[in-house]
């Protein structure tokens, strides 16, 4: 029996997408061959990234505005590396709105200066903090669009003159934003995009060629560019699957659609917290993400018994993360509305059965 | 009908391992959830990890030794630079055997001096070169141990006192050698190792640390030892694969077995090609690759011919690379000798066709 996941990541993925990776792994359409054993060299890969990176374009409708996908291995962890390695040259700003934010932060002061110039650290980043203040002399502003661990998520962004940088690893394409406002952005694919293993990239490209450092081949995004993103093997599957699920965004009427159903999940879930006085919510009701949806029990000696009933309803992945403690339930775009309802009931019984 | 994958990478896997691992995408091991939507931090992916670091110890005969294995993103292309940034202080050695080495040298030089001591460009590579000189104040010496677009192969390795660095992206676990006389091996892993996206890295640990410069976290090999391969995601399906092709190794009788059968295989073709008076092998007999074997037409215009007497017998993957023309036939460890007798079927009815 099919579990409900509420994994923060590698996450739930949409059951035709799992069946048809599954597929392409003994043979991808019937050409006598499997996905991963065939050169991506061949006209078969070739069109499958071909038809990848247009597809981002599309569904984030940056076609024809001089944007550029491109699909890089090492997770989000190296963009923030790589953003800092092909545009810092002297000094960028970086909004602190946890974990990953400070990974970034750390990475860059190795290429530059870095202005921290906002931080939701004194509240355990419970929040999204204010972004007054945004310097004109600076290579760049950094943010977190949504934060995993902590489940805060930008409804809004800033307005900036420097160029915007965003790691959007765990809320791309599942809501409608203006694409155009950011000048790069990032995501390790394992959360709304595909299987781990892949970051898809989309940076304009004229931001490029502008530091005085020497990037190496792999760090560059030019080399990846210029090559299509086969400056070498690319990870022929993560590629595949994301495809697969670029593919199942659009037959589900794009990010509009999925936005649309994602709200109503999460609407769902936040007042069965806010109802519920067994439950906390930990986010700020303003900055509460769409996606991880983080709560604690009012009483943690009572943890065993709620455990014990979700677990019996076949919920999988919500504990929390142990920066926060408590629950995450992530809420990706391929989790159904029933393993939602599955788990208000959950938080019900043990309300019943605790009054 | 399964073809003859003669594809020089990714290339071909064992059926066996092309079935669980297309199982473990729709359900890996009937725990109710796709291998690739559960958290890296499951028990089930970190006893994957933990399987697979130690079956390449153990299968490398390098247990106790002083040696880490670690998985990494990127390629054997991104190893080209972790190694410079890790080890490279001052001056390193390299022998130049072809594109991968001059990628390597290249990298290299962004961050410290390069010897290339030896090199077989004045041949278009079809020779592996004299190793003498090797200078005794280097951080280490890079050596290329297979070489995939140009067929040749070490057979032996140099004694030298300084650490000893190899890419075995295209000849690991494909024949017994004395894995300890290396400090450093690498090997992208879609050979004979898995599919495309992710790195095997095995390190003396003792060679680490040493250098001065501040290292990124996703190029620091100290890293990725202290955080068991899960600095950020792993590839999950890519690492998943992987094991099972080692666990397919091991139940073949390992790599003394498998050089067996691969010799046997190289055997045959090289006979074909030695005593078939249409057609000349590339490379140098006493450095013939094992794995890669490269061939050319006596006359180039009777390829029409050829190819449609290949391509009739579904061949697939035996056109040669652009630096070498020709055919490369890459008959790596899950190739059946069934294909071996196929190709040199064909190239006995193409000499009878133009006899």
């Amino acid at each position: 029996m099919k579990k409900h996941n509420f994994s923060a990541g590698p996450s739930i993925l949409p059951k035709e997408v799992l069946e048809d990776a599954s597929k392409s792994v003994l043979e991808l359409d019937n050409i006598g061959l499997s996905l991963i054993e065939i050169s991506h060299r061949s006209k078969e890969f070739i069109s499958i990234m071909e038809e990848a990176t247009a597809r981002v374009l599309k569904i984030t409708e940056l076609q024809n505005k001089g944007y550029k996908a491109i699909f890089v291995q090492g997770g989000a962890s190296l963009q923030f590396l790589m953003t800092a390695y092909n545009l810092l040259e002297t000094k960028a700003a970086y909004i602190n709105t946890g974990t990953w934010s400070v990974k970034a932060i750390k990475e860059a002061k190795l290429l530059g200066s870095v202005l921290e110039i906002s931080s939701s650290q004194d509240k355990n980043y419970n929040y999204i903090p204010e972004m007054n203040n945004i310097p004109n002399d600076i290579d760049y502003l950094h943010i977190t669009t949504n934060n995993t661990i902590f489940g805060t998520q930008y409804k809004s962004f800033p307005d900036c003159s420097p160029p915007l940088i965003a790691d959007m690893s765990s809320d791309i394409f599942s809501r409608k934003i203006d694409f155009s406002k950011f000048d790069l952005f990032y995501a390790g694919a394992q959360k709304n995009m595909g299987p781990a293993g892949v970051t898809l990239v989309v940076i304009k490209e004229s931001l490029l060629n502008k530091v005085s450092r020497k990037i190496p081949t792999m760090l560059n995004y030019s080399s990846y560019i210029k090559a299509d993103s086969m400056l070498n093997t690319p990870p022929v599957f993560a590629v595949y699957t994301t495809l697969l699920n670029l593919r199942w965004i659009e037959s589900q009427g794009g990010i509009n659609k999925l936005e649309k159903r994602n709200l109503k999940k999460a609407e769902l879930l936040y007042a069965e917290i806010d109802r519920n006085s067994f439950f906390n919510g930990f986010a700020e009701v303003k900055d509460r993400s769409h996606m991880n949806v983080t709560f604690t029990l009012n009483n943690e000696n009572l943890s065993d018994d709620f455990n014990k009933i979700w677990e019996n309803n076949n919920i999988s992945g919500i504990k929390g993360h142990r920066s926060v403690g408590g629950y995450r339930a992530s809420i990706y775009n391929a989790l159904p509305i029933e393993s939602i309802n599955v788990l208000i009931n959950c938080m019900q019984q043990f309300e019943k059965l605790n009054k």
